[in-house]
C-alpha cells in the first residue's frame, strides 16, 4: 500500500505491508525527528498524525484505516479524533492513504560545542591512528618480492605489524603500480589498518562520535599538521531510530520484535553516521579519504545496536553486554559508507548500563588523574554515576527514567526548538507568575527536562507542591496566605490537579511522580556509591554534570528539588558532552586511549537493581526536603 | 539477446549484451568443459559450435550472427563453415540465435585418487584447526561479565587467542543463550575462528583443494575421531574457468580486458569450490557445518583468481605476485557459500611461476626431509622443477607450453574420455602398426599428452623422425630400409608432411615443433637447477613426476624423447597429485604445515627467464638425442 506523507509541505511516499501500521510508515519515509518515545506500544501518546482526505469527496478521518481503537480514544480527546488526528501506531491501512505528519522541530539545538582545541591537552602524544609515508623499491628481475612481501618488510623497519588482510590484498597490487610504489600505510595502535596511494601524511583526519540515545553528534578533527588537535567542525542531530522508541529499553524491544528489526535500527544509525562524515567533509572542503578513523562512544545499547550486536542481555537481568571492550574495524565491516579503508574504532565500556560515553566522560574530566575526590554524574533515561579518584573509580547506573528529557511529561519534549528550558519568578504579580525562555526564541510548544526542573523548584520553593510531590489545595494554599499569582496557578487536567506555567503549559500530578522518581533514583545513586565506598558528601570536591540535560540544568533548581545532595551545589560543573570529548581525545592521543582502556577494566561496577541499600535511599530520596 | 545452446540435447538460456560473442553465451549460460585454451583470441581454433535454424524456413548457418571472419576461414574447413560450424568466440550476435554446443565429453577422467589414509603419517599431529568444548558458567547478578569476556577468559585457560571479530560477536549472544552456554570453539593455528553450539567436537572435517588450471579436485578429509586422517571421498572436474582460457596467461589476459572480469573468473572457481564441498557432504551424510576447514593448494595465478587478488604482475617481468605466504579468512570474506564459520587457508607458494601446489608437492613427497638428493616434476603448461634434499631446496618454473597437456596439437585433447591416453607397437605388419589405448574405453576422439609422448617415441625409435624433429620423407625412409609399416604412416596435413596414428588420429610436423619445444624447456630446466647447485644427474636418487600427465606418461616414452635426462629413468616415480596430498597433509597435521611455511621461505628460488645457461641448454635440448 502507498502512503503519502506531507511534512512541512512536502510530500513524501512510503510503500507499507498489510499489517504495518502508519508508524511503519512513517520510519520507511524517513522522516527524522518523529516522536514516538514508546516505540509503538501505545502508551505515549505522542506519535499523532492527521489523516487526510484522498479524493474531494472523502472527508477528514475516513477510511481506509481502522477505526480509532481504546488506547487512541484514551489517549486522543474527542475533538482531535473528530478532527482526524490518529497516533500512527494504532492505525493499520487497508488501502493507500494519505497522511500529514506534524513538522516535529527536528532542528535539534544540542548544546555539544565547546573549546575547540585539544593540542594543550594531547601535547606532543600521538594519535593512535598513524600514517608513514613509504618509497618502496619497485619490483626487478633481482628483486621479486611479492607486492604484500615488499610492504611488510618496509612495515616492519617501521614498527608496523601487517596482517595479510584480504580486502588490503585486494586492493595493493593496482594500488603499488598506479602510485609507483609510494604509499600511505595507515597503522591502529601499531597494526596495519589501512592504505593509500602517494604520500597523504599531513591529510589525517578523524570523526569523534557520540551515539547518544536521544541525540548524536559528530566531531571533525585534525589528526596531523598545523591544525593538530583541532575540532574543525561538529554536526548533531537527533538519533534516527527516534521513531523506533525514546529509551534504550524500547529499543531493544523493538530489536527482539522479529528478526530484521535489528538490522533496521542499525542501518538507521550506520547511514545517519555515514551521512554525518559526508556532511562534515563536503562543508569543510574536505576528502572524504582523509578521514582514516571514526571513534564511537556510546551507552552500550547504541554501541550493540551500531555494531549489529543483539543487545537482548543488556534488557534483562543480569544485565549481560555482548562485549564492552575496544574493538575495531574496517568501516565496510561495520557497514558504513564512509571512506573505503576507514577504520571505525567503538571506545571501551564497562556494563551493560555504564559504556563507553561513560568512560570517556572519566577521560574527558580526567576524575581518574585527580588525587581529589570526585563525582561524575550523566542525566539522560538512565543517570549513570562516577565517583573516585586516582585511588580508583566506582560506578553504578540507576533508570531515571526519560522524564528529565522531557518525555513520559504532559507538555513535555526534548531540548529542541520551542522547548521551554528555564523559567524564573519575574514578579509575584496577579497573572504574570513566570519568565520562560524558549529554545530558538519563538513561541513555547512544551517544556524539556531542564524547565520542568525549574519550575518544580519554583513551584517548591513557593510551598505550592508539598514535601510528598502532592500539589496543595486551593484551601490549603489560601490558609497559609500564600499570594494570589501562585493559586490562579492551579488548575486540572484529566479531572486531576495540575500547575498551569503558562496559557499553553502546565505540569500535572503525574509529571510531578516522574521526576520525583528520576531525581530520587540519581540521588539514591549517589548516596549508594558514597555508602558503598564509605565516603561522605563532603568528601567530593568536583562534581561533573554532563549530557544535554546537565548542560540546559540550573543548578540551583537541580538541589532545590534533590537532584543531587544540596551541599554539592557549589562544586558543580556543567561538563558538557563529555562522552563526545573523550572520544575526540580518544582519537588525539593513544595514550589517552589506552588510559580509558585501563580505566574500563579498573571501574568498579556496583549494580543498583539487587542493593537493598539502593532501595531505602531510593524510598528516601522521593521526598522533596530542602 | 537471448541464446538458445543446445548441450547433449538438453536446451540452455542465456542473455548476453550487443558486443558480446557466442564464447560469452556458452560462458554465462555455465557450460563446463566447453574447450576455448586461447580465451577467445582466435588462434586455437577449438571452440567449435553449430549454428542451428531458429525456424524452420531459416537455414543452417544463416543469420543472424556476423559473417565467418578471416580467422574462421582459416582455422576451419569449407566443409564446416557449410554445415554451420563457427568459432564461438567470431560470432557476435546480431539477435536471438539457437546453436548447439558439442558434447566436450566433460566427463573427467583425472587421476586423482590414492590410498586414503593418512593416519600412519600424521601420527599424533593435531590439525591446525583444533575444536574445543566449553561449558561456560551462565551469567548472573554476581557473574556479569559480558559474553565475550566469559567465552575468552575461558579460552586464555585453553590457550586460545581471540580477537573481538565483529561477525563472530554478532553470533555470540544469540550462540551462547540457545545452547545454555555451552560451544564449540573452532581455532586455527591458536587463534579463534568460529564457534558452533554444544559439542561438535568429534564431527570435524577439512576440505582439500587442488585448483588446477585445468582440473580442480575437492578431497573431504577426516580430522577427528576414529577416522582422523583418512580420505572419506574426493570429487574432480574440470576448472570452470576453461571457457576463458587454457593456460594461466590466457586467464590473466582475460582478467585484465575489462573490469569486472577478474570477478568473473573468481567467482566461477569460488562457486565451483563451494559447490564441491556441498557435493562431498551431501554424498557421505555430513552436515556442512561440520567442515572446519578448507585447505587451498594451486598454482600463484589459481590461487589469486581464488582469493580476488589482481594476477597482472605474474603475467609480466619481473613476475610478481601479490602475496605468496600462507593467509586464511572466512570462507564468507572469501566469497564461499560453504559452511558459514568454515575457515579457508591458502597454502603458502614461493613465486609467481612456482605456487603452493608445488610447496605442497615438496611436502607430500618429503623431499626437504631426505639426505638423498631428489627431484620433483610438476609438468603443465608451467614445468615447475624443485631439486634438493633436507640440506636445501631450489627450484624454478619453465614455461612448456600446453602441448603436454593436449592443447595447441591438431588432434590434441585433454586427458579425458576419448582421448588417446598410450601407444605401443603391435606389430610390424603392413597397416596395423599401433595398439591405442582409449580413456574410456571407447572410440578415440583425438590423443592427449601422453599418447603423443609415446608416438614421439615410437616414430623416433623407427626413425621415421630425425634428431631435429623433422618428418622424414619416404625417399629417406625407403634408402635406409625402413619398412613399409612405417612409410604407410607418411601423410599431409595443409600441405605439409604429418604422421597417421590411425585412420582419425593424425601428428602434424606443427604437432612434433610444440612438443619438442615443451620437453626442451623441462630437461633445460633440470640441467640448469643441477648446474646451478653444482649436481649431476647421478646425484639424483629419487624423481617424483607429479600431475595428470605425469601419472598417464610413459616413463620409457619420456625419457626416449628426452624429457629428462634418460639415466634418470630407473630412479622415476609416477606421484600422482601431489598438489592435493599436501593440502590434505596440511589440513591435518599443524606440524606439517609448519613445515611447509619454512619450506615456502626457504627454497631458493632460480629465475630462468634471464638465464643464459637455461637458454644454452633449452637450445641444445631442442634436439632428440638418444
Amino acid at each position: 500500500m502507498k502512503i503519502t506523507l506531507t511534512v512541512s509541505g512536502r510530500d513524501m511516499i512510503a510503500e507499507i505491508k498489510q499489517g504495518e501500521s502508519l508508524l511503519d510508515a512513517v520510519n520507511k519515509a524517513g522522516i527524522s525527528g518523529f516522536d514516538a518515545p514508546c516505540g509503538g506500544k501505545g502508551s505515549c501518546g505522542k506519535c499523532r498524525i492527521a489523516i487526510s482526505p484522498i479524493g474531494p469527496t472523502m472527508p477528514i478521518g475516513a477510511k481506509p484505516g481502522s477505526e480509532p481503537d481504546d488506547v487512541e480514544r484514551d489517549l486522543l480527546s474527542e475533538a482531535e479524533l473528530g478532527s482526524g488526528i490518529r497516533l500512527a501506531c494504532r492505525v493499520y491501512p487497508e488501502g493507500d492513504m494519505s497522511i500529514t505528519v506534524p513538522d516535529s522541530g527536528s532542528t535539534a539545538v544540542i548544546q555539544t560545542s565547546f573549546s575547540g582545541d585539544f593540542h594543550q591537552r594531547i601535547k606532543d602524544d600521538c594519535s593512535p591512528l598513524k600514517k608513514t609515508f613509504l618509497e618502496l623499491a619497485p619490483p626487478s628481475i633481482d628483486d621479486q618480492r611479492p607486492d604484500f612481501k615488499r610492504l611488510s618488510d618496509a612495515l616492519s623497519e617501521s614498527g608496523i605489524m601487517a596482517a595479510a588482510d584480504l580486502v588490503m590484498l585486494r586492493r595493493l597490487p593496482d594500488l603499488l603500480r598506479e602510485h609507483d610504489y609510494k604509499v600511505t600505510v595507515l597503522s591502529l595502535s601499531g597494526r596495519l589498518c589501512g592504505l593509500e596511494g602517494g604520500d597523504t601524511v599531513s591529510d589525517s583526519r578523524a570523526v569523534a562520535v557520540d551515539i547518544g540515545t536521544t541525540t548524536v553528534v559528530a566531531y571533525l578533527v585534525d589528526l596531523a599538521g598545523p591544525g593538530r588537535g583541532r575540532v574543525i567542525d561538529l554536526v548533531s542531530a537527533l538519533n534516527e531510530q527516534k521513531g523506533r522508541g525514546g529509551d534504550v529499553i524500547s529499543r531493544i524491544e523493538y530489536c527482539m520484535r522479529q528478526p530484521g528489526n535489528l538490522d533496521e535500527l542499525g542501518s538507521r544509525i550506520r547511514t545517519q553516521i555515514s551521512g554525518m562524515v559526508a556532511e562534515l567533509c563536503s562543508r569543510n572542503n574536505i576528502s572524504i579519504s582523509s578521514i582514516g578513523m571514526l571513534t564511537i562512544a556510546g551507552n552500550s545499547t547504541m554501541t550493540h545496536i551500531f555494531s549489529g550486536f543483539n543487545p537482548l542481555g543488556i534488557a534483562f537481568a543480569p544485565f549481560i553486554p555482548v562485549h564492552s571492550g575496544l574493538y575495531s574495524g574496517s568501516g565496510t565491516s561495520f557497514g558504513l559508507q564512509a571512506g573505503e579503508m576507514c577504520s571505525c574504532m567503538v571506545l571501551p565500556g564497562i556494563s551493560a548500563y555504564v559504556g563507553s560515553d561513560i568512560t570517556a566522560g572519566i577521560i574527558a574530566s580526567e576524575m581518574h588523574k585527580s588525587d581529589e575526590l570526585s563525582l561524575l554524574i550523566d542525566i539522560g533515561t538512565n543517570g549513570e554515576i562516577v565517583l573516585g579518584s586516582s585511588r580508583g573509580l566506582s560506578a553504578c547506573s540507576t533508570a531515571a527514567g526519560p522524564a528529565l528529557e522531557g518525555a513520559n511529561i504532559s507538555c513535555g519534549m526534548g531540548g529542541v526548538e520551542g522547548a521551554v528550558n528555564s523559567i524564573t519568578v519575574s514578579e509575584r504579580g496577579e497573572h504574570e507568575v513566570f519568565s520562560l525562555s524558549v529554545i530558538g526564541g519563538g513561541k513555547p510548544e512544551g517544556i524539556c527536562g531542564s524547565g520542568i526542573v525549574d519550575a518544580l523548584a519554583v513551584f517548591l520553593g513557593a510551598g505550592v507542591i508539598d514535601e510528598t510531590g502532592r500539589i496543595r489545595t486551593e484551601a490549603e494554599l489560601t490558609e497559609d496566605g500564600i499570594s494570589r499569582g501562585w493559586i490562579e496557578c492551579l488548575s486540572e487536567s484529566g479531572g486531576k490537579p495540575a500547575l498551569k506555567v503558562s496559557a499553553d503549559i502546565m505540569i500535572t500530578q503525574m509529571d510531578i511522580r516522574e521526576i520525583q522518581m528520576a531525581k530520587a533514583a540519581i540521588a539514591a545513586g549517589i548516596r549508594t556509591l558514597l555508602s558503598e565506598t564509605g565516603r561522605a558528601t563532603t568528601d567530593i570536591k568536583r562534581v561533573f554534570v554532563a549530557g544535554g540535560f546537565g548542560a540546559a540544568m540550573n543548578k540551583a533548581s537541580a538541589a532545590a528539588i534533590g537532584l543531587f545532595p544540596s551541599d554539592l551545589e557549589p562544586v558543580v560543573e556543567i561538563a558538557g558532552n563529555t562522552a563526545g570529548k573523550g572520544a575526540i581525545l580518544a582519537a588525539l592521543s593513544a595514550r589517552v586511549l589506552d588510559e580509558m582502556v585501563k580505566v574500563s577494566e579498573d571501574v568498579e561496577y556496583i549494580e543498583l537493581s539487587t542493593s537493598l541499600k539502593f532501595q531505602q535511599e531510593y524510598m528516601n530520596e522521593m521526598y522533596f526536603r530542602q
